[in-house]
């Protein structure tokens, strides 16, 4: 109780301390870039202590390891939760605004991979959060060559930002198909036992549907199995639709043409997009919707 | 027996009552319209009564919470009820042709959502049937941006429409493939009592090729198992060809540009398809390639 | 023993005194037919005695049903087995080449559908085989728009076709994957009674990588259970692969352009497919690959 | 132990009189060469023999056949190891490069196929590792019609390597995803005996996200269902994305027209990749979306 202020004045004056030592430009090149050579160390050390970490806490939850190494995991927390609360306080003291990094995604996902441990020492138990830490992994993204993989990622969240509507209906007409199937088959199997009610038997619907099948819960009347053969057969059809739409959606965004300029800085497109990629304006009818190779509106004849 | 009658006359009572009180027009913004603020409002409660009274319905189905909340399940089975049952009447009565509500689906949905539970006075039991209920849910469709999602499942629906004899073939393909494959596990497995006849033999292909594998009927011969493993291979390969159907067609029905000026009127496009659908060729170059809504010739800007 | 002679004979001469009866014009149409009134009744009754002999051969391999209901069965049986003995002597005599019907596909499936209870006599035995009968109902494509959904079925195949050699490919490496999985995981989990051996390890990757999942053999040990997540998601993402050739076939040949000239006369196109729909040669380089608008040849720079 | 050079010598003796007896350049045609009538028996019969090895080491494995037949499976190894190590002597002896051979992918494998029978001699156990033979069989692309199919896994493999970036963001957001839901089920289903702990939890996730499902482990508490239904619902929305990816990426591939002059030498096109790969530019109309090989503009006809 009276440990914790002790602890994070004596992390403070640590962290203070570093800074005056080797210098915030230093640091600062250590720490936020990825390119230098210090920088390079920097983050494939950081990188190794997450993975470490992150495999301490999914062992630690082994009944038969817990028992035998409880001490050494309370130390490999520890150890790991006052390294990442130090190079926290550092990124604090470094960065340009502090503010706008402790509300970012990875400024959050980094002060929630510290806090259970502290929360520990008031609360007890909740140690399992720590499993957040796994999502500090995802700075590997910007470990690696940066850019390219943002843009990947880029590309398939737009192409599920695209079909949003189309999965949002077909989430929808799947959760409805669902509830039903799963009273129909509560009311099929009344004697089994594995179909006791109605969600178990949603939670069935589900386990088929999705081609799953643990097998937990099984029809055994000749109806019920009926009933399945064609809950399978059809659903496998309806199930197939997401993949559709995602391979449409993808085939149409790797389909649409690069710059043609980009191809020397395609890592900052930033500034020099003053043409609008697609939908080109006519400038007599002010319709878009023409073929890239078009010379003339198709709607109006005027030349584009 | 004798309430029924009484309370159903109560309720119209209270439905006309409920519209001399505040008026035709408000009702009707209210009820029907989406965008008023009323509107909003209703919505949002309808909608909260009717995943509450799904929810209710498949909670009552387990053994547990029936015998512990029995009067609650009959209380709040009785509210949805009466609830619904007065929107049904006053929709009736707001609506301009109450005749062709009442055959719509939304108001055979409506209906039946509250039939079941008058029924059980004079039946007992059925009241499993309120599951339809969850029918009601698919109103949100309307409620939300209503035109737009309608749209995408109307893509979703016209992509399987363009495939329904593509997908024809493949069921009836499938429907035989698994019968034989059934029957011929049958003969395998002769031993194994899993495979008691030839009707589990076909519940177990459609398990198996559909790839949810509950695990229940399992070979245990060796050839048995390699004829399952050659069914799963073989079987796979196969059941990749929905898929490819689904993405081909919402591939193409993606790419084809929705019409521009078909907005406003987009329900009925029936009588003006004179036009042949695709390859135009421009009179002056001879050309062809052009879009489907396309005036002029993309080339030499003729029309077309 | 001497009861199939006379039976036999007994159907020849049913068969001829038939013909002689109604004459062979009218048996032609309604037989051969499926436009004319006689003959869409007869295919109607034709697809229902075959679901319904297919039906009885299924529910006959139930123990329980077979016990109770066996003389039904054997009745049910020979009915059915002189009926379509019947109808195949009817087709022999009035199609108009008996025995390029006898040695077609359905000629052969025909008299598949009728050996088997002829042979039971003579061996004993062997109805299990009545089950070809279900290939019969592949006439339901003869009968219903014939061209149409054959033409279907054409596509499908064609798309089949042209990706053979990528799926021999992608079958040989599955192989190839599933044996080596198999002995790695018979290694790892050499103490686990379920993998007993190396086709019981090859068994179980098959059902591992197709997504089928049984769950009669599953690893117990961390290391068996981590190199299982290891191949489910890399196999997985290997799986994805048929999907996605089909996918590629099955688009390309619908988007295949139909001939312009063809929309009045879909059915028969047959004639007049002067123009080669896209390989574009170029008469000076003699070279293709061109595209649908391209202007001039794009090698030699000719006009097209 | 003594035996084993002696043995090696013999074998090189053999060899080497073989060579002197039938001559280099025959024995040349029909160990490399595919196409000579006997080269193509001895590549038949080598496919045959490492078929029939491979099965021996697999059938070994069970225990009741390598009880039973123990010295006949001795005899088979050590025959089919000493058929391939005179085959691999051959091959050095005839090669005209033994070096580069040696060292080549198949050159490897041939090794792998016949060290493990001679480290047993001096080891003790490792005939497991004889599965490797199993690799062998990918010959069998070399034997059919080699260019064509290996054209065919080349065009796989490239859109493999072209989607890797998707695909590896893909993986890493799957890991993270994996063992997040096995923590929180770990959590959830605290009681059950199965998710003892959270690698057990990760093995879930893994085997449900990829619509295995064993059901060796399956969820029991209601709301540990719940989780498990929305998991497969929006695991299976995200695993279409591979597919969505690959039949993209295919679709891609099979669009783009093959090399027309490439084909004779299609294997080693290094040297000669000067030109930009693909937005060309057109210098007189400046127009853009030429294919790879257009050496003029398709649409004035200038050279490009």
């Amino acid at each position: 109780m009276l440990l914790l202020p002790l602890l994070l004045a004596g992390l403070v004056v640590l962290a203070l301390g570093l800074v005056r030592l080797v210098g915030r430009p230093w640091l600062g090149r250590t720490i936020l870039e990825t390119e230098t050579t210090s920088g390079k160390v920097f983050d494939a050390l950081l990188m190794l202590a997450i993975a470490l970490s992150v495999l301490a806490v999914v062992l630690e939850s082994d009944p038969l390891l817990r028992q035998r190494w409880s001490a050494t995991f309370l130390r490999l927390e520890w150890g790991f939760t006052l390294l990442f609360s130090l190079e926290y306080l550092l990124r604090l003291l470094v960065v340009a605004e502090p503010r706008r990094y402790a509300t970012s995604f990875f400024g959050v996902v980094d002060l929630l991979a510290i806090l259970p441990t502290y929360l520990g020492l008031l609360i007890g138990g909740g140690q399992l959060f720590l499993v957040v830490r796994v999502l500090r992994l995802l700075r590997v993204f910007r470990v690696l060559k940066l850019g390219a993989y943002l843009q990947e990622a880029e590309l398939l969240w737009s192409a599920l930002i695209a079909a949003r509507r189309k999965i949002t209906v077909f989430l929808l007409a799947m959760v409805t198909l669902v509830i039903v199937i799963g009273a129909l088959m509560y009311v099929i199997e009344a004697g089994n036992d594995g179909f006791r009610s109605i969600p178990v038997g949603i939670y069935w619907a589900c386990v088929t549907i999705t081609t799953v099948g643990y097998g937990d819960v099984a029809p055994v009347t000749p109806l019920g199995r009926f009933m399945a053969s064609v809950v399978m057969l059809i659903g496998y059809s309806i199930i197939a639709v997401p993949t559709g739409i995602l391979s449409a959606e993808i085939g149409l965004s790797v389909l649409r043409p690069p710059e043609p300029t980009a191809s020397a800085s395609a890592d900052s497109p930033s500034p020099q997009e003053q043409e609008p990629p697609r939908p080109v304006v006519c400038g007599d009818c002010r319709k878009n919707g023409h073929d890239t190779d078009a010379l003339h509106c198709k709607y109006c004849g005027a030349g584009l």
